[in-house]
C-alpha cells in the first residue's frame, strides 16, 4: 500500500514571496454516510490559489494555516458510501493537494474517462474551459465586427479564449510573452495578430496589431496590459476581468489600471465573475468545448509535472509565465 | 449695446496646475440660415470641463488652443434663422463660455422658462440631473434591498443620486467632506448614514456606515474611496464611474484603483457612461425628476457665481470641492 500524501499551507504569501507549504504523510480516516475516498490523478494548478493562500476578504474562505491546500482535482473512487458513486467511477472538484481525498459526493462531479483524457476535466473540459467560454461569450459578448484582445494567450485559460474568440469576433489578438508563445498563439491558436509584451512599447504594437480599437478584452494580467488596452478601447468595450497574474507576485502592493477613467470616456464595462456565478450553466459550457474539440477548432496544451512535491515550483512556474499550457500535477495513474 | 465677452482655452492644464483661459471681447457675426444666436444667462461648470482640456483621446474632441471654452449653458434667442426658434425662446445645449452664442438650432435643446427657473435646465433638469437619475438607475439598477453609497453626496451630481437612492434603496450612505456638508446630506438628503473622508480612517467609517456591505457605488471621485469602497463591495455589486474628481488635479499621474480584482472574487462591475448614451431618453429623465421635484422629494441646490471672469476660479473650487450644490456662473438675464 503506498503512502498517502498531502501538501499543507504553511505560511502565507509575504513581501512578494510564495506561500510556504509543508508536505505530510498522514493516514486516512473512515468513511461517513454520504462520503467517497477519490484516488487522485492529476490536480490542477491556477493562479486562483494564490488568492485562496492570502487572509484577503473573497468569495471562498482562505485556506488555514496546516490545512491540505485547496485544489481542483480528478481521480477514482476507490470506497464508496454514496449511491451517487461507485468504485472505478471518476469525478473532478476541490480533492485538494493530496494523494486521497475523502469528500461528500455531492461536492463531486462525475465525469466520463470515456469520452476524453482525465485531465481533460480539468483544463478543456473543466473549470480552465468553462471560465473561458463564460468570461468570453457571457460577459465579453464577441460580435462578428468585433475586435477581441486576450492577454496571457498562451495560457490555460487565455488559450481557450483566443480560440472561442476566433469563432465570434472579426478580429482576435493575441498576447504573450516571449517569441515561441507568440508563434504558439498565432499559428495554432490562430489569432490574426500577436503581441510580445516582452519585446517593449505594448502601446505602439496594440495601436498596428488592433487598427481599429478594442471592443472586448479578456483580461488575465492587469498591470501595464490593462492600461495599455484601456487606452484604446472603443466605444461600449467590455472588459472580462478574470485574472490579474501580473499583480499576484506582490499582493500588497496591487496596482490599479490608472486608465480607468477610459470606462466613462468610452462607455465601457469592466466586470469580474467566477465560475459559481455559472454553476448551473457547466453543462452547455462543456457540451459546446467538446463539440468545438470534436470538430479539431478547440485545441488544447497541458504542462504536466510529476508528483506533489512539484507544486511549488509549479506555482513559481505559474506566476512568471514558464508553463506552456494548463498546469497539471499528474499525482497518480 | 453691451460688449459681447469670451473665455478662451490658453493653455492646457501640466503638472497638477489647472489650465489657463484668455479673456476676449471679439464681436459677433451675422448669422447663417438655420443658425440662432443665444444670449447666455447661465453657464454650467462641470468636473468634465478638466477632460476637454487634456489632449487625451475621449468621447468628445479637446477644446483648442484659443478656442471659446465648451460649456453648457441656458439662455434666450435673440436673433433667429430657423424655423424652430423665435426671439424670446429659451434653449439649452453647448453654448460656450460666452455671453452670446451663435449655434446652429439642431444643436439646441428648448426648454419652457414658465415650468421652472431656466438654470435648473443646467441643474436638476439638465445633464446634472440627467447624469444622477441614468448612472444611478440604469447601471447601478439599487433594488429595494440595497446599500447604495455614493460620494461627493453634496455635490451636483452626487445630492441628486444621493436623493434618487432614497426613492429606491434600502439604505444610503453618502460620502461628503467636513461636517457641513455631511449635516447637509443627512437632513436635506436625507442619506441614512455619512461619512466625512476627511474625518480620517474611510474604511472603519465605511464599515461602520454600510454594516451590511455594498451593492451600489455612484462614483464621483476615484481614488482612495473608490479602493475602501471595492474593499467592501457585495457579491453582484455595481459601480457606477461617473467622475474621478480626487484625480483631476493631476492627470497625468492618475491612481488606478488597486482593489479593482475585487471585481472577479465578488463578480462586480464597473460601468462607465456618457450622456451621449442617453439622449434618446432625456425626456424620460426630466418627466421623472419634474415629477419628484414637484412632489417636494427632489431638492437642488445651487452655487452661482457672478461673471464669466469666474470661470478659473470656478474650476478650482469645483476641484477642490469647494461648492456647495451645482456650480453656476450666472452670465446674464
Amino acid at each position: 500500500m503506498t503512502t498517502q500524501q498531502q501538501v499543507r499551507l504553511a505560511a502565507r504569501p509575504a513581501d512578494g514571496a510564495l506561500p510556504k507549504f509543508d508536505f505530510t504523510s498522514d493516514p486516512s480516516r473512515d468513511l461517513q454516510d454520504g462520503e467517497v475516498k477519490v484516488e487522485l490523478e492529476y490536480i490542477s494548478l491556477d493562479p486562483a490559489m494564490m488568492g485562496w493562500t492570502t487572509d484577503k476578504r473573497s468569495y471562498i474562505a482562505p485556506v488555514g494555516i496546516g490545512e491540505v491546500m485547496r485544489a481542483f482535482g480528478v481521480g477514482k473512487v476507490i470506497e464508496s458510501k454514496s449511491d451517487y458513486f461507485k468504485v472505478g467511477d471518476y469525478g473532478t472538484g476541490f480533492l485538494g493537494a493530496q494523494t486521497e481525498s475523502i469528500v461528500n459526493s455531492r461536492e463531486l462531479m462525475k465525469v466520463d474517462p470515456s469520452l476524453a483524457p482525465v485531465q481533460y476535466f480539468l483544463s478543456g473540459f473543466g473549470m480552465t474551459g468553462c471560465t473561458a467560454y463564460f468570461g468570453l461569450l457571457d460577459i465579453g459578448k464577441p460580435k462578428d465586427t468585433d475586435t477581441v484582445v486576450v492577454s496571457s494567450a498562451a495560457g490555460a485559460v487565455g488559450s481557450i479564449a483566443t480560440q472561442l474568440a476566433k469563432q465570434h469576433a472579426r478580429h482576435v489578438v493575441g498576447i504573450a510573452g516571449g517569441p515561441e508563445k507568440c508563434a504558439f498563439v498565432k499559428k495554432e491558436l490562430g489569432a490574426d495578430a500577436v503581441i510580445d509584451y516582452k519585446a517593449g512599447d505594448i502601446d505602439a504594437q496594440l495601436r498596428a496589431a488592433a487598427p481599429d480599437g478594442i471592443d472586448v478584452y479578456f483580461d488575465n494580467v492587469g498591470g501595464e496590459i490593462l492600461d495599455a488596452v484601456l487606452g484604446q478601447i472603443n466605444r461600449h468595450a467590455r472588459i472580462i476581468v478574470c485574472g490579474g497574474v501580473s499583480q499576484y507576485g506582490d499582493m500588497k502592493n496591487m496596482q490599479g489600471p490608472k486608465n480607468y477613467m477610459a470606462l466613462t470616456t468610452h462607455s465601457g464595462i469592466m466586470q469580474g465573475f467566477t465560475m459559481r456565478d455559472y454553476m448551473r450553466r457547466v453543462p452547455e459550457a462543456i457540451g459546446e468545448l467538446f463539440t468545438l474539440h470534436a470538430a479539431g477548432k478547440l485545441k488544447f496544451r497541458e504542462h504536466i509535472l510529476e508528483g506533489l512535491e512539484q507544486l511549488p515550483a509549479g506555482l513559481e512556474l505559474l506566476l512568471r509565465g514558464g508553463n506552456q499550457g494548463k498546469l497539471l500535477i499528474k499525482v497518480a495513474g
